[in-house]
């Protein structure tokens, strides 16, 4: 493997924005970033810090991330959340998947957490068979909702009325 | 509406674990919890606080209950999760469940995220049509994925090996 991970540091938001771009782009969701590089900068390395990440990088340069945050768990306590786990085109298939996953179990029982959550496109099968053959369950009948920023101001304006 | 909502306090939490158990035997998951009411006072209401919860109260009893914390996405920044959101059944119809809901968005509004998200059974139909009818998108293409305790147990005894 000739790849190394380890704890993002400020100077990698660049490229680890352009990551959660092109995983937007693979998501079908290609201009739903509002996120900018320097919001990557506050949120992950001004207290209070809103998440961690870790990087894969190659030869130098910044080819995969995963990222991610506490939750609670009215059944189990504080969990980790993995936000994203994104690996560079080029580099699919040599392992950096999996390094990275490894990297997150690893940080999660330092935590001592009861469980690692994440989300998955349930037409995105490669990604299914991949977490499914590390031991993850794939919940299908649980889905995820959202109220978004107009939904949000939608809701108040109707209770206002 | 004979019911009042507010923040929860440390000594409401005997009735938010009440709840949070009927929760999980509706969801047919009656052994998954292992919080106790003790976890609950210490991850809710010493530093660093975990979550933040509302009740509604009718006649000086707690009848329900919605539960929150922040999350990041890495396209929206900070957003809130609504972990549990639970009426008791006496109270079902009787406009709590929106009551506290209202609250939850409120509360984001108020913390200013783009996003509330929360996570739905894809066989409970009251609630899906519940949420569609306050402008919440239920993903029904995105699943949830979860490695337990035993799992992360596994994965790393795997990859010691």
């Amino acid at each position: 493997m000739d790849f190394n991970i380890r704890v993002a540091q400020e100077r990698d938001m660049i490229a680890v924005h352009k990551l959660i771009k092109e995983l937007a782009v693979f998501e079908k969701e290609k201009h739903a970033v509002e996120v900018t590089i320097e919001d990557l900068v506050t949120d992950g390395f001004r207290e209070p810090k809103l998440f961690h990440c870790f990087v894969g990088e190659k030869e130098g340069s910044v080819v995969g991330m995963a990222l991610v945050y506490n939750r609670y768990s009215t059944w189990k306590g504080p969990v980790v959340h993995l936000e994203d786990l994104m690996v560079s085109e080029k580099m699919r298939g040599s392992g950096l998947g999996s390094a990275l996953l490894s990297e997150v179990v690893k940080y999660a029982h330092g935590l001592g957490v009861k469980r690692i959550s994440w989300e998955v496109l349930d037409w995105n099968e490669p990604a299914i068979k991949f977490y499914e053959s590390k031991g993850a369950n794939v919940m299908r009948d649980w889905d995820v909702v959202q109220l978004d920023e107009a939904g949000i101001q939608n809701f108040l304006n109707q209770i206002e009325n």
